[in-house]
């Protein structure tokens, strides 16, 4: 088998006012979603970071592909190398580490990887987690994403959404509320680093008093100082599940680590295999969170996690704003994997739109890996237009700007980080 | 697809009487030959080791693998749970790591691995080397695997073999020269431990001059006290491209490294997941041998090459006496792996026989992948039948007692290691 096309096409969809460490999300999510095409006619999908750069490395390399065998991954890797230039400046820290230049290689691979994995497994009639080493859970568990969030966005670009505001415990709470009853998640995790740490403190504290039993998260995004996480923990140290990026700073992280007892979680500081070795020395993640999307793709995922269980380390799932092909991509990959043995991350009940299809369902909090060849799921060709068109006309080309979106609501909001 | 059925054959081939640290092998070595039959017709092929508890664990665990999926790796490795008691004591340095209690475990599942992932390659219809990930060299290099040798066994079991007796440094030159001549190797290892030191090390020096530009490597087993090693490394330093387990224990290797400078490898003191983990921190070896046989399989493989790749070690591979079903899935292996840069190990050229419809051919040093789908081999039935009987009528069920059987050329051939 041959790949005959690839199609890589932007897309925007409408993606809610949550706030987080840099500030708040802008109207829309940029993702763009790729399709590589076999001469059996079958289609592995992908989909990932929509910011103009990475558009850009995606359509350097998908020029490239036709005629290749969707088999020869380190093919795709010799092409990205190639045409990838990946600037390998060691030390930074980003809340959303993707879309850094540092890991352009990995997320164009990545992407692609994806897509080629997912055209095998269709071309052979297995499910992708079946091909990846076997379906070890029929069911991926899912956290509960919580975020505080502005009623709607400036200018209402687009009718408000039925969240409301979210600010207050109780709202919070409510939102969770809803989030459980709706999808069942058995685990909540908290976007923090927005707003006051002692309010933030105090949500945390109603959900472990209005979920008992449930594991709970915190994720400040890096955005504490030491004195800070510290005094957080001293309150929350009986009731979290794992301490996610409370300070920058692997050191920090792992100081933190012997003063609390609890375990760091990352995805801002354990975010390459590089990273991975330096973490080993220092010991300041107990758990990385993987993201096939910049981590180089599902088999470096499987790799990660081999390499948490030989280091004694915990694995569990990051996410950004993403649609149903990312889900599936994840479901799939977690699916193969046992000692993923943590509730995932995702962004998916924040977004209303999909190019697919069907929505993917979650249910007991958790999404079902499909018995349907690969990653089960089929492109919606008009739901795919009219979101490569909203991508268009929105005019984003990067949504990293959200320090000067939140100024519109709070004039004196400073990027400075940590900020508390 | 679904596993129809699942054969596990002992065989016994003629091995010929060359001496290592442990003493001389035995007139036969002992293998076992999987074939797992998918309900599509396709065989896929696997073999590893012979010994008795070894094909004790190969039977429990074969009979529950018909109507299994042969994608699924993930379940086989909960079959092998459940079936293989692994000895976790940890500490145990062995010539042969793969035939140890400890790898009961691994070697079990790695054997069935390969042949589940030969039988998915040939259903699919690509190389081995594909469905692992790409092909990136389609030749793979292996090195002259020298040794000393007798003339022929005691009692003279079967005609002698034309290779004569390997003892002198010009003996040892034209065994490395028939093995270039034959089979155009670009690389020379030696198996040490057996003759003394000195004399061994001669025999690399008269290598060098022989062979100039060729890679040379010297591998005693741990044979060697510190004294003994660093007056080696004296000798050798400046021709050797890696000094290979010289001494017991990791940390002595730590400390050989530092003094001489020279990368150790090792099949012998990082042989699973968790001794990598202590060589990161130890630093005792920087050439990690491979060998899915004993590391538990193929993907293993790949993994540990991975792993090596994140914390900056070189990868190689190690053999034990094997047939080509072993050799073809070693070729697999290291064509889909881009930094396992070395040349491997075989002791293929050491036997003439073979259950294959035709012998592999090693050309210019290295084995060719195939185009065709699987490992590309197929079995003989008469001569894994005629290589059965001889197993079944050569009597052995072990071949560790490679001391006792030294004793009858040299009585007072001491077991102690190191010897020297």
């Amino acid at each position: 088998m041959k790949i005959k096309e690839v199609r890589v096409t932007p897309i925007a969809f409408k993606d809610p006012p949550v706030l987080n460490a840099t500030g708040v999300h802008l109207p829309y999510a940029l993702r763009s979603i790729i399709e590589v095409e076999g001469d059996n006619g079958l289609v592995g999908l992908g989909e990932t970071y929509g910011d103009l750069p990475i558009l850009n490395n995606l359509r350097k390399v998908s020029g490239r592909l036709a005629g290749m065998n969707p088999f020869d991954i380190n093919g795709l890797r010799t092409v990205v190398d190639e045409e990838i230039r990946t600037d390998l400046a060691p030390g930074f820290e980003n809340l959303n580490p993707g879309t850094h230049a540092a890991k352009a290689g990995a997320n164009t691979f990545g992407a692609f990887e994806t897509a080629f994995l997912d055209l095998q497994a269709r071309s052979i009639g297995v499910p992708l987690a079946t091909l990846l080493g076997g379906i070890v859970r029929r069911e991926v568990p899912y956290s509960a994403y919580l975020f505080f969030k502005y009623a709607e966005h400036q200018d209402a670009p687009y009718d408000a959404d039925d969240w409301g505001e979210i600010m207050s415990v109780e709202a919070l709470v409510a939102s969770a509320r809803r989030m459980v009853d709706r999808f069942g998640f058995k685990s909540l995790k908290l976007k923090a680093g927005a707003l006051e740490p002692m309010h933030e403190a105090d949500c945390i504290l109603a959900l472990s008093k209005a979920f008992p039993g449930l594991p709970l998260r915190i994720d400040p995004n890096a955005n504490w100082s030491m004195p800070t996480a510290l005094k957080v923990a001293e309150r929350l140290n009986h009731v979290l599940e794992y301490y996610e990026d409370p300070v920058p700073k692997l050191e920090a992280m792992a100081q933190l680590h012997k003063v609390t007892g609890l375990p760091m979680a990352t995805n801002m500081v354990v975010t390459s295999m590089a990273e991975f070795r330096e973490n080993v020395g220092i010991d300041g993640a107990q758990v990385v969170l993987s993201d096939h999307h910049f981590w180089g793709g599902l088999l470096a995922t499987r790799q990660l996690a081999a390499m948490c269980d030989t280091f004694g380390k915990g694995v569990s799932m990051h996410s950004n704003s993403h649609l149903g092909i990312s889900l599936m991509a994840m479901t799939h990959v977690a699916a193969s994997i046992p000692n993923l043995t943590y509730a995932c991350d995702t962004h998916y009940p924040w977004n209303n739109e999909e190019v697919l299809t069907r929505r993917i369902e979650i249910k007991n909090g958790s999404v079902a890996v499909n018995d349907t060849p690969g990653l089960g799921i089929e492109i919606d060709r008009s739901a795919l237009n009219r979101l490569h068109r909203q991508y268009l006309e929105c005019g984003l080309t990067s949504t990293s700007a959200q320090g000067d979106y939140m100024r519109r609501w709070q004039p004196d909001f400073s990027s400075k980080q940590p900020r508390y």
